[in-house]
């Protein structure tokens, strides 16, 4: 069990690991018949005629997933990851069968202008699959509170 | 049904609507339990001591329920919507009984330098909910077939 962290806990080069998730065909179409019903999702064989070769989970999937791992690590704000603004960039098809895991390095650390009680921090979160080829890239802008006086 | 668009039938300032999605309590504590375990996804009476004051979506799940919302909309690129970078920024929670709807608009058409069958195309979707206020921004740019010759 990791102490929650203040805004001052942190620092610029910090790096945070993650546990493992693995992904099977079942969850890649359970979730895209809900959020993203598409081909290259849903199905084997229709995936196979499409640009993705082959069965791929939705990047919301991937980004959904990347989330849970990032919750489960050791990156532990005061009052949880919130996320205000983020980038996301999908470089690799997330197969089934993929075991992924993240890995966050902080590249900013500054006090809020407007609200002396927090401030923003901005985190780079990795998602690698199991042969450690990144899936996806992702820049997130979270708010975290100052340490009260 | 509307016909699948290659890049050519594609214009900066096309704009699509959608559908609406009613979001209830369950729903945002299920996708919390499996990919946002937080207090604030997750219980009414533990979000009430956060800063969300009361329970809200995760931002993963508002981004999955935009994306469902765009696959079942009129913006139907050739070969499906297949985004490689995105933005997002979450703007106002969403919260139990709300009911979202999305609005695209085509900011940017281009062909690719490297792919001659294919371009970029750069979106911009706002997800609002039932009080026409947006809860979420969205620039995505996807990857669209040009027309065979």
């Amino acid at each position: 069990m990791t102490a929650p962290r203040y805004l001052e806990d942190f620092a610029v080069g910090q790096k945070f690991g993650s546990g493992r998730l693995t992904v099977d065909a079942a969850c890649i179409r359970g979730f895209a018949a809900e959020f993203d019903p598409q081909p290259f999702h849903l199905d084997e064989a229709a995936a196979r005629a499409t640009r993705f070769n082959g069965l791929a989970a939705s990047g919301w999937h991937t980004a959904a997933m990347t989330m849970r791992l990032l919750v489960d690590s050791e990156f532990k704000p005061a009052g949880g990851i919130l996320g205000v603004h983020v980038e996301l960039d999908w470089s690799r098809p997330v197969r089934p069968g993929d075991e992924l895991r993240v890995e966050s390095e902080v590249l900013e650390v500054r006090p809020s202008q407007s609200r002396p009680d927090q401030g923003l921090m901005k985190v780079r979160t990795t998602t690698f699959n199991q042969n450690d080829e990144p899936v996806q890239a992702m820049v997130s802008t979270v708010v975290v509170p100052r340490r009260p006086a």
